[in-house]
């Protein structure tokens, strides 16, 4: 991502992104570029792509703005609209706000909180969440909000209620689901209104569900995967956004695949974040564009 | 593999490898090492496993003998039975006899070629067998004797019963499936006699079956990959040599993966035939152990 | 690359591509699209990247045009240069014409041999040179027209102004090295008129030079690797293209680096080539944009 | 490595391990499994290795021993010494002292500390020390005792002095230098008595020096690295442990190099950091065998 030094930026005004997709259509990328400069937008970056079998244009694009001659977010989205595209336009200096959901493995945990507290995320966390009590100290070592939602047997529509309040109250605009070991409802997922993120410990679609090491290590794989995906109802299938992969061997038993995909779970988590936050992805047919 | 002047080999009279395997016990590497020292051979190079779950010891060892002292390789087998161990004793400098199965697609098979010339494997290729004949001018050009055995329909168990008479005419230590597009039957696995290494392009367990690149393309997978197995009567299920994986975006189509992908099965193909013409691999539970 | 149907291909006329570079300005993204857009053009890909240090634009941008409204592709140069831009425009139908130099190590000869064949380059190989005759049948046999241009001592003025007269007299459009053992002179890389891609050996600028893979094994590396480049009169300086790398323990070799490095150098070369012949790259600042 | 249950441990009495090193000789392996047998203990993991160039022999065993037969570690030592053998002996159960080194930039402290409490490593940080005050507060959030020691300039000599004191006295094993960006004098290393590690951010030999990713981005490679080694007075040119690579493009800058760069830094010194640890490396002619 190009860097714009803070004294261009004040000069400039602000600094928007728009990811746009529709129906594929001749002059499309010269109508959205003119649009913008006609209205005193400079362009700082854009990315295109064309599916040319589902006949579907994606964009990002981001740009710079005087405040004097720019007429207004909503008017660029009504244009878009005008084109037959759907639209959304942030401004890059806007920070989203963050939940994350752990449970008991708290690799993830501590990794988004470091990354968070060096700069790497345009967000606030705004929110941990838990099932157990065992994070609390270190969250709140990080001067992260701390909430306990226990998991109690046939209370789990109460405990989702719980968290949708706090996510709504705190204005979440994405949860992350850090190796939370709980199941999401389907209401749950319909109702929040935001993306959810999720790791899952497999290369998927290898060894969805539970206990995925030990399902790569009695099927004798000779790598191990993570896999970061949007969340929706029907479990391990979301659109994919990062994969990656960790040689093993013979030598390495259950214990070790589940050290090794540590590594990989936090790189690929923490990866899928920033796209996400840095607006880099727009979903279709159950996959992703990511503009990295 | 530590390599071994000409002369030193004539000093020594020969190189055995084996391959050992069988329930753990007490003292085995001492026992092992200690027969082969007292009977005059020199250990180059030697790897144990001890797989702690299943109480299974796997040693891979490889010595040199000096004509004058060595007893043979029957009574190291005997010794080594003696401890329990099922074993397995081969004469380094034996070459292999290797049976080809290619259909159309023919990257591996040039592949495989080039690096036999290229004195990669110690095997002699005795046989390219294919149900097309396009390849035929190939081959020779190669200098490798080229079989055409068409798949008729209905003619299945013909054709099979042709190419086992012609590996076991040609005494045929291994056949690889180099991208062979036709189901070898439950029945011609058992009758063969010899392992069968077959190359999948996908990440198995993943995409099994028939189209990996098509289903991995619909899912939205963010990295492809090819597998090397030990052909079993469960399609794409045998146990695993060789993985590997190559990064892809959504801008690939189908035609890329599979473009991308040929490179991927050249590779892992290739070092799973080496491993085994190595004698390398051990297998277990469905599973490899690769002393590489 | 978003593949384009024959059909489609045949009603819009023909495909263009152009690469260009110059000052960042404000709009650039609108006035390159807008031209096209209004003279009938219809973009299928675009890439652009603003080097916000150096303060350069690059774009690569590709489109169709219907023969009848289309002006031609100088006007459209005229244009770019209007701009400030260096501009470069091809017909992504014109296939290159390539000449390959090789000495003795012939693994990537036989792979660019064979990809070439399988339609992985949009070229044609129009001359094999070599300062050996070892790889003249293997040249024939590809169908390919194999030049013998020995290195005599002495003689290496004579024999670079006999390999300059050829890629003149063939129109060639690009020379690759493929694992050429001799060094180019300034004067036949100043007077040659088109780029040079090399292979070396080593993940530049570590191991620049003769043997790097005895190099590597001196200093005791953990990985090795190859890079594609540029080829420019200072020895493994120039653009660097493409690089990769695999793992490498104290188990392996010389040898074994030689083999396993076999395998980088095809792919990497193979890469860097088809990414020059589809007009994927920029060279700046002895750098490349590579637009993948 | 093989994972024993503490039932077994106690009734083993303890596990040892050994790191031997010496000129090459006719059944080095059979003499060394064959006295552990004698004695009473049973081989869990052995690996050897020949560097056939050199002429040497190296060996990691790995031995449980029942209380009541086991002579004692220093017999054995005796015997691998009989055997003209360099030897080490460790119990495994014994933790070592670590000090960590740390300036300003805390990556690779929050990294290494996390993993420590997390178990992956059979230490105590009993030490962590800084030239600057930024992490006394974090690194007392771990429980780890944190040691300010200024680098004033002109007072180099006395501020290594204070921390070869504190090493001594707290009888430190092993000295981890997580991004400490002072350079240690010969003098220090020479005095310091045990194992110092450094992390490296290039692919050395690439690299070396200061501000490697500036380096690297200036001469436009596609893979970044780091180099995790043991230090010695030669900057940047002790022997390699672990390295590992990620790609870059043109897209990245300097600032992106650096965030990249810094996931590649705590994973290549977590598992050198570990592999010494474990007992794993051996050094000679400024390389090392590492049996992983």
């Amino acid at each position: 991502m190009p860097e714009v030094s803070t004294e261009y930026k004040n000069l400039m005004g602000k600094t928007l992104v728009a990811l746009l997709s529709g129906p594929d259509q001749e002059g499309i990328v010269a109508r959205v570029a003119g649009w913008i400069y006609e209205h005193g937008g400079n362009i700082i970056h854009a990315d295109q792509h064309w599916d040319q079998e589902a006949g579907v244009f994606f964009q990002r694009i981001e740009w710079s703005v005087r405040s004097d001659t720019w007429a207004d977010e909503a008017a660029f989205a009504d244009h878009a609209r005008s084109l037959g595209m759907t639209v959304r336009v942030e401004e890059m200096s806007t920070r989203s706000r963050v939940a994350v959901m752990v449970s008991k493995f708290d690799h993830c945990f501590h990794d988004l909180a470091l990354r968070s507290k060096a700069g790497e995320f345009p967000a606030e966390f705004v929110a941990i969440v838990s099932n157990h009590p065992d994070l609390q100290k270190a969250a709140e070592g990080y001067g992260l909000p701390y909430h306990l939602v226990p998991a109690l047997k046939g209370k789990k529509a109460e405990a989702e209620q719980q968290q949708l309040d706090l996510y709504r109250s705190l204005k979440v605009d994405l949860v992350v689901l850090a190796r939370y070991m709980q199941v999401l409802s389907e209401d749950f997922l319909d109702r929040i209104g935001c993306p959810v993120i999720n790791i899952h410990h497999s290369f998927l679609p290898a060894f969805a569900g539970g206990r995925p090491y030990h399902q790569a290590y009695d099927r004798g794989v000779k790598l191990i995967g993570a896999t970061a995906h949007y969340a929706t109802p029907v479990l391990d299938d979301g659109p994919i956004i990062v994969q990656d992969v960790a040689r093993v061997t013979h030598r390495h038993n259950v214990n070790d695949l589940i050290r090794k995909g540590r590594d990989l779970e936090k790189t690929v988590l923490a990866q899928a974040v920033r796209f996400h936050l840095e607006h880099r992805i727009l979903v279709y047919n159950n996959k992703t564009v990511v503009f990295d």
